[in-house]
Parts: C-alpha cells; structure tokens; sequence
C-alpha cells in the first residue's frame, strides 16, 4: 500500500462531455482528478493524461505511446482509464511487452459527467485491484476483474465475460 | 473471483438522510443496493441488513450480531457498511473470534444521498479489495486499507491512519 | 394561482437518456413527474405525454396533435416541452389558433438525466410564468420569456435570442 | 424583462453544507452564482450576500440590514434568498417598508450540495416571478407564489399555505 501508483489517462466513455449545442459527446478534460477528490483519495498518486480519445479511434502509434509509458514509469503500479471498446485490444498489447508491473484497465459504460456513471464505482476497484494483485494486465469493470487473456466484451449486453 | 460476497449493512454515514422538516439527518433503507446499481455490479452479493444505526450508538450486543452473523455466513468474503467512528472498535472484536474469512469494513464520510458522497468510491473499492485480500480483517476507506490492528481515526482530519 | 395548469410532454433535449451499450440518446420515459417531484411542487398539475420526439423530428401532424390538445385542454394554463430546435415553429402554429390561453413552451440544453441539467430551472420559470403571463404564446428558457413572434433560437451559441 | 434584478443572499437550508468532520451543516458560500449558471441563466443579474444565516438566527438588526438593502437597490425587481423558518416575517418587515417594487423571497428545504435540492426549482420560478408579478412582497416555494400577508408556514409539514 506504500507503493506510488501511476494513473495514465487515455480517454474513453470515462471522460466523455454532452456538447448542448450540436447534441454530440466529445472530450475537453479529464475528470479524473475530480474523482479520486470525490473518493477523498488519500493515496500517492501520479497522474498523467496521453491522450484523450474514443477506444474505437485508437491505433497502433496510440497503443506504442501507452506502452512506452508504462515501461518508463517508475511506479509498478499502474491504471489506465480507457474506453472499453478495444481495452482488450490495449491489455494484449500491454501483456507483450510488460511482464513486471500490475497494469489495470478501467473505464466507464455511462459518462462520469453525466450523473449516473458507473465511473467512480469502477475508479475505486481499479485503485484497490493495483495494490493487491500480483503483476500482470488486468480488465476491471464493474466488481470483476479479469485477466487480460481471459476476458472479452459482449458488445451486445455491454458488458465483460470470462472466456476459457 | 468466483466466489459469494456476503454484504452486511449496518447503517453509518453511507445510508443517512437529510429530514427536510427538522434539518435533522436520520435512517430510512440502506442505499447500497442503489449503490450496486449504479456501479452496474456483476458479482454474485448477498446484502443483509442487520441495523440501521450511527456507530457511535453501537453498543456490545450489536457488535455481538454483527460477529454472529459473520461467523455463520455461508462465504468467506464479507463487507460491513459501518460508521467510521467506532469501526475500529468493531473490527478488533470481530479479530478474535474470526479468523478464516476476509472481512472489509468501509463506510463514508458524507451520507451517499447527498451527491458528493465518497460512498461508491469505498464500495468499489471494498468490492475489490474483499476478492483479493487474504482472510483477516481490514478497514478500507478513501482507496486504502489498513489491517485492524494497524489503523486509528484521527477525528480531528477525519481520515484513517497507519499505526505501528 | 388556483387554477389547474396542463404540463403537455412532447421529448425534446428535456427527456433524453444515454444509451450505454451503443452510445446513443435516445428516448424512454418522460421525467417531467421526477422533476416536479424534486421541486417539491404544490400545484395542481395535469402531465400527459403526447409523443416522446427529437423536435426536428417534428412533423405538420405532430404539431396539428399539440395544437389539438392544447384546444381540447379545460386548463387555460398550459405548459409544453419541446426540443429547442423547432420550439419557435411549433409556438407561431400555435399563435395562429390558439388566442384566449397561456401557453408557455420549454426544453433543456441539456438532458435531465445528465445531472449538469437546466431542465429543473426552466421548468421552476415556466410554472411561474404560465400563471402570471396573460393569454397568449411563449417561449421561456434560462430565465427569459418571449412572445411567441418576438424570438428566435440562435444555433451557434445555442440560446434563445430577441427579435424586432 | 429589460430590466436588471437584484438577488440578495441571507442564507437559510439553500447554502447550507454538510461538515464531514463532525456530521453539522454549516455556511461557506453561496451556491446562488453556481445554481444560475446550471440554470444557463441569460438575465442581467446583480448578486450581493448580506449574511450567511439560519432564518431562525435572524433578529432585528439583521431584517433592517435587509431592508436598508432592498430601499436603496438601483433595481425595482429583488429576489431574496431566506431560510425558511422566519421567511414569513422578514416580508412583514419588508412589506411595511417598500412599496414600489417587486420583492420575491425564496428558499429550499434540502441544501443545494445534497442533490436532491428543490432549490434549482425554486430559484427558476422566483427569477421568473419577479419579471411578472406587479409590485409587492411575495413568497414563492415549490411552485406556488403567495401575497406577503396571505401565507404561513406550515411546520409541521414543512410546506407553506394560504390564508385569508
């Protein structure tokens, strides 16, 4: 529990804002910090936003950045928030290279902004999953968390299933 | 991850009221089910309610209940909702008569109705940390956990802190 | 102020939900009631849903229903939520059949159900203004009323603006 | 409509926050500012806060503070944010003072911060009331407007009536 734990912000439904004029999501900043506040978060933690985009948008050049910044990091620990489209995608990757830290993958299904999100429930597990798990890429969402090579998305119930 | 979580509800600042009539903060039903929702949980929980009342009112026999009741849960992973100010009172009792379960007790600084309530966060949070932690009993709040017999409430800050 | 007023629910921004699985708005029930529940309204209100639409989704025959409606209504005080996009069409279609009632249209920038809403100060003018104002057509959003034919919604800054 | 309105902050459950520390409400700042922008508010508006107040702490100096205030305001239109409980007598006071202008009193029964606030509500139909209501001392709540000698309230059931 000593350990600094490293949060990289990636984008994701997570950060998503109503825009009232056009009626569109899109993204301005990260509501992270305002979270871990909410939770009254008294860990030390090092925040650091790449980028700020929709899963579905995210390419090879995005994935090489998330995982250059996890090797370099000094923390062990690391979250990443995430949209959940392509987290799987993220968490193989990730699971390539990066063999001594515990990674968590988050994200939200509802805009934090938006009143109803499942984003700060979900922002409490990934905080207590990186202190506890042994080193290894993990999916957290919604209570569960899932090994990277054991999970996808039902896209259909928007929700995460084990898989064998 | 595949195992029963038990959660046993006894009241605390996480399920008070504003009683718009006298200004007076008071119980109705606990919100955790609400909680879970809106966290959209997809674990398989076992909620009970054993009381509805400010810790500091808690006295030997309702500790006693709380104990029983753990001790004669079917799971081996529970969290207790409890008020912050006599939880590690709570906790110690609980520490000798059990010893093979994994126990959270969590709890919130502002009542979860009340919108800025750190209460999701801490339930995610307990959520988390009762699935990975080994048996023994713990206090997690504000994304740390603390072993029973290492953590005190300086009411002062009103946090939890590590003793030795 | 004693007499009963109709509150006429046509979807617009007002009444909006995400939908988590694809991203979506959509529409589902009206919230009208939730909110007049939280105001802790005393008023005598008759709510009757007529279409749950996107107002540029509006056609000549939704407006002849509203207009119908509005004909039909015992209530010589009416309320009607609208989306924005379209209010000031549907307002002057009114004006032309409709002379001895107050008729006050409404919306919201932004969703109820997104928290960060207008919807509930809108809606606390428009049961102010609909028993104040003297027969005729208005619009009222963000704490301005408009005669019906005095107004228009200006797209780019999303705001209701007076006209000569 | 043209015209600019003054609002004028007291206090009262509107304001009122929640100390995490030892479970009291207490006064820091005025939400009225925050509430207005929620509100997208587009009226030329002139807050000031004359004192930060339970309406049952309030005694004569106080009511003169407030009167002297409304007297010498630029605007003939004032909105004065009260504590409930003695809102009735405060309009008394102004009522023998003030002729010429148009004075709502308004308020809440839950605290702003609590989310569940009528105060949105509230504070939509005042700024509402004040641009249409002829000169006079009026209290508006949860909907309803009453003439400064024509309402009470109701303690006991938190809501204020009509009298003759």
């Amino acid at each position: 529990m000593k350990k600094k734990i490293r949060i990289i912000v990636t984008g994701g439904t997570f950060d998503k804002e109503y825009n009232e004029i056009d009626g569109e999501l899109f993204f301005k900043d990260s509501h992270i910090k305002h979270m871990l506040d909410l939770g009254r978060s008294r860990l030390d933690l090092n925040i650091r936003t790449l980028m700020m985009i929709d899963s579905c948008d995210m390419d090879d050049e995005d994935r090489y950045i998330i995982v250059k910044n996890c090797e370099k990091a000094a923390e062990e620990k690391i979250i990443i928030t995430h949209g959940t489209d392509t987290m799987v995608e993220t968490a193989k990757i990730l699971a390539n290279s990066i063999k001594d830290k515990t990674i968590i993958l988050t994200g939200a299904m509802i805009p934090y902004t938006f009143g109803s999100s499942d984003g700060l429930f979900n922002m409490g597990s990934a905080i207590a999953f990186v202190q506890t798990l042994p080193a290894g890429i993990y999916i957290a969402m919604n209570g569960k968390y899932f090994k990277w090579d054991k999970v996808r998305k039902n896209k259909i119930i928007g929700e995460f299933v084990e898989i064998d």
